[in-house]
């Protein structure tokens, strides 16, 4: 990825937030078919390791040789920006239009994991993240599920695990601009209801 | 791409508005340095070429052979799907979490120009149309910025183009399940902030 260094991200805790914001994670390989890629949604675990599942009938672990290298992309908020966005615009026209956005891209060792252990443990851990934190004390569990459909579903998976060799981020956000672009840019996006990328704008810099 | 046969997005309208609604793509590609990727803002030209500009500075155009074949991948909304949503789950519990999103991936031969007219060409099929889009009758021009600061910007960029040769698309929205399940999600998807998932779930079926 290019990265120049005033968008590179370096910070943990925005590089962690984002993964956080942005957890179904784009899973890219080479493979003797050519490049494959699949959306899943993904655990970190300690900095070191995302932790998911797939469908059986999915062919990614067929298609990956285990500890093979895969990339896997998570994408945050993007959104065009104007140089009409620009304060600066009325007394320097050297402006030109760009794109903002932020991105992470892990690189690491993915290995496929059968046992019904791994199954469950890949489970469990995205299933009571995720409804944690939609439904708090509502949260749905898998005891909720009948244990003879729970038994089927696993069947139907298969887990994985990434170990993280390498991290690369990042946050193309107009903090290359002077603070009255900065404030231009969000103002301009939120003027056409491009809200979320305001709001991840106005928090980089708090 | 796992593409179930009930999640696989055949509709060429439908294809063509995701890529409208999220046209910065992620170009991946495999080199001699290993898997790249780069997220760029694309025009598509009458359904059968790619075409952006990058970075004189972005590796990308030297790590990439021309005529090699790249992976274009265009993500649009997710979001997480609890159980909880469903309102067949008071007679059914056999329900199981699952991850909405839709998805494109096009595959297509890459190759670079550096002529000043095929940069302009890129730049400007970009320009128009995004500030169109999004300032109607004051879009900004190229015009607006001097011709000798243009010149700059043309300087540091390449343009290129990818001739489509395949498109796999995803429309993971529930639309396998029964129209209350699916009424349901969307319902659960409002009622927790997830408003741009809930409005393409209620647009796709209508």
């Amino acid at each position: 990825m290019y990265t120049p260094a005033h968008f590179e991200e370096t910070c943990p805790d925005k590089i962690a937030a984002l993964i956080e914001s942005a957890p179904l994670g784009c899973i890219v390989a080479q493979t003797e078919q050519g490049l494959i890629a699949n959306h899943i949604p993904l655990f970190i675990s300690r900095e070191t390791t995302l932790i998911g599942h797939l469908a059986l009938a999915n062919d990614m672990h067929r298609l990956i040789d285990g500890g093979q290298e895969v990339l896997v992309i998570f994408k945050g908020e993007d959104a065009y920006v104007s140089p009409n966005f620009y304060p600066t615009k009325q007394e320097n026209p050297r402006h030109a239009p760009t794109w903002n956005y932020q991105v992470v891209h892990v690189y690491g060792n993915i290995t496929f994991q059968h046992t019904r252990r791994a199954k469950l443990a890949a489970v469990g851990l995205l299933t009571r993240k995720h409804e944690r934190q939609l439904n708090g004390v509502n949260a749905w569990k898998m005891s909720d599920a009948p244990a003879d459909y729970n038994d089927q579903m696993l069947a139907r998976i298969v887990a994985f695990r990434i170990e993280i060799s390498r991290v690369i981020a990042k946050s193309k956000l107009s903090q290359n601009r002077e603070a009255r672009d900065y404030v231009g840019v969000i103002d301009g996006l939120r003027a056409n209801g491009q809200n979320a990328m305001a709001d991840k704008m106005a928090d980089y810099v708090s």
